[in-house]
């Protein structure tokens, strides 16, 4: 059999069992996971070693640093799925929640149950407690899943996913219900994403250059970010105190994930003395500022930002920085560089802070907290399968509850449309 | 200007007016939704006029009976669109609605507030009716719309785009918010579907053929159903005269439309009398009856059923029926041929009832009732924009909630994250 005929077996399997799948009891799957994660532990010997494989060939390959760090199942990596498996078993089920309901003037009663969405596809990059984290959410919504991770870590993928099969059949788990694509052939990345008859949704995770690859030649409706370029602005009612915190937070707590802060827009009336206070801190931290004319007069030495730094996701220990005469043309500025990921105000003025929460129709959208907090464990949401950007499904950090639709049950004594 | 040219400009212009249109007051959008309706019926004859020239076109080509019907804005027709503009000003605005708003405990206040879409693209056919319905929709949804209806209607499309662009500027509603796409250009659908930048979901509405079109070649995503295949399951423990009366309601109070019932599914223990009962009745109403070898075995002279017919949405006064040992049957059998549109059963048994609802995730399931309540009127949603059987944002009917996302609103008091 060709590439193309496997992946339609795959998907088509996934979607035999996301039928039954779809309504297995909470505690069958809560006690899959529970086994999964010991099984992990238990069987962590056999996870190292093909690890290892994947290591090896990495190598050999001559990767080194942070990529081979992400690509390593180290003890402590191992313990962290566990726990991570366990805290998903914690969570309620979505599956059956009926979230609305309401009795019509015939006397029907209408309402809305939640129900999986079906067939998942999940397309990722290095880390493989990838594999683990995104099956046990799908698994406990009740979708099927189909996993294609890097062929960097094809061996590491494919323990993992036997472990999980082999436990979640023990729990009356159909078969199918987890699928790791075996083989690193390109081809079959395109195959998956032409099986829009039975996979519902694809979610990828990774950098901007997959995310965009797996865009394009999908069949499949894809919820997705493709970068964050996220913005403080800093008002001229705000706290100096609290504005300071928030933009270090916001910048360097962890510059090379997508919630960090990009641009920094400052209050044109507080500018001077704000960016006077600040650009010592940034300065400490190895930060490196990027400004517009006005900031530059205040911070002697700032380096020149160009137009592409606006549009910036530089992942890294660099911002831009801008002074803005007031809230409107710090909202216009969003609107036109932003990528619709989080944005925060920093300010004690009542109505701007409701300016800004209502007109900037980004994700997330802040007073006063560092955008570090835009996040599906941080919102609660008590898990996080990715964040989408896009307006249709989802939008923001999604949980359990974003791997779920709806459907109207209806309950009548015999009605009949007149 | 190339028409692709056109079409992006359309698409920029539509992307500006939806920032704007995005926080303009209810009070506003609602003056320019009754505006439109006086306007409506104070230029009956411009409309009136505009539309001879588009039946004159039909006639001349041969058109005739309900096509032309379709597209004639009588003064009948005319009032009912001014009646259904007032409706859809007493609905409440979505946009601004927190759903839930609640504390983490580091003191962020976490919640969700209703935003619109964005853009939306309504591409369909003959009824120019949908026109100002769509438009009115998009607009109170606070999104801006880009209309393309079918050729046919053209002149009638436009004149109704110019009153209500005329009655919208008035009351502070941005410009480009109603676009009626002005050229009958085959080419400006594609161009339209390429500008996955600028317009935020394609809503197609009119037969399989159109939607089929519309989902390959667009890059945006579409809210869409192809088919309504819907089932009535007639239980063992079903009220015979119940039965009866939801069956014939379900096949023949209108058949032309999407959630008539297709397939008549009914179980072995009660085959015999019920066919017997209902046979006659549908004979009655000139329903043709294509069965199973069971179910000819019980009514003489009923015709075979194919494969095909399992598959059919027949739109038209024929009936597939089937004879099933149990509602677990009922269920496979939903499940291999349905199209996720709507399907009811009639029981009085509880837990065949729980099963049913529970275990068919068609986008509604009913529990004695016609599946002809399928409709986001009569549903209680106010108003329906179309109705979906893909899984993503929305499935079911969809109302003005449905023209809607959420975004993310985050309350602080200086938080970091440690």
């Amino acid at each position: 059999m060709g590439i193309k005929e496997d992946m339609k077996e795959m998907a088509t399997r996934a979607r035999t069992a996301s039928r039954k799948l779809a309504h297995l009891d909470s505690g069958s799957k809560n006690r899959a996971l529970q086994a999964t994660a010991r099984a992990l532990l238990a069987e962590a010997e056999r996870i190292r070693a093909e690890n290892e494989k994947d290591l090896a060939a990495a190598r050999s390959a001559g990767i080194s640093g942070a990529m081979l760090d992400r690509l390593t199942l180290s003890d402590q990596a191992i313990k962290a799925m566990a726990d991570g498996l366990n805290e998903i078993v914690a969570l309620p089920d979505p599956v059956g929640e009926v979230t609305k309901m309401w009795l019509r003037p015939n006397g029907l009663r209408v309402g809305r149950m939640r129900i999986p969405l079906g067939v998942i596809g999940i397309i990722y990059e290095s880390r493989p407690n990838v594999t683990i984290d995104a099956a046990a959410l799908c698994l406990k919504s009740g979708n099927a899943v189909i996993l294609r991770g890097g062929s960097e870590a094809i061996n590491s993928n494919r323990v993992l996913g036997e472990i999980m099969t082999e436990c979640a059949r023990a729990e009356n788990v159909p078969d199918y219900a987890v699928q790791v694509v075996p083989t690193t052939d390109r081809a079959a990345v395109d195959a998956l994403l032409e099986q829009e008859e039975y996979i519902d949704v694809i979610i990828p995770r990774g950098g901007e250059e997959l995310i965009r690859k797996v865009v394009e030649k999908s069949r499949i409706p894809v919820l997705k970010h493709y970068k964050g370029v996220c913005h403080v602005f800093v008002d001229a009612d705000a706290n100096p105190k609290k504005a300071r915190e928030i933009c270090l937070n916001a910048k360097a707590q962890r510059p090379g994930v997508c919630n960090a802060m990009e641009t920094m827009l400052v209050h044109a009336a507080i500018a001077q003395d704000f960016l006077a206070l600040i650009a010592p801190a940034f300065a400490k931290l190895g930060v490196e500022l990027r400004g517009c004319p006005a900031s530059r007069e205040i911070v002697p030495g700032m380096k020149a930002a160009t137009e592409e730094d606006w549009y910036a996701e530089y992942l890294d220990k660099i911002l831009a920085v801008r002074v803005v005469e007031n809230v409107d043309e710090a909202i216009a500025h969003i609107q036109k560089y932003g990528s619709d990921h989080t944005e925060a105000v920093v300010t004690e003025n009542y109505s701007v802070a409701g300016k800004f929460i209502r007109e900037v129709n980004s994700s997330s959208v802040m007073v006063n907290a560092s955008t570090r907090f835009s996040d599906g464990f941080q919102y609660g949401l008590g898990a996080e399968i990715g964040i989408s950007t896009t307006r249709l499904h989802a939008y923001g950090p999604m949980g359990l509850e974003e791997l779920t639709t709806t459907k109207f049950i209806v309950y009548g004594d015999g009605q009949i449309r007149e």
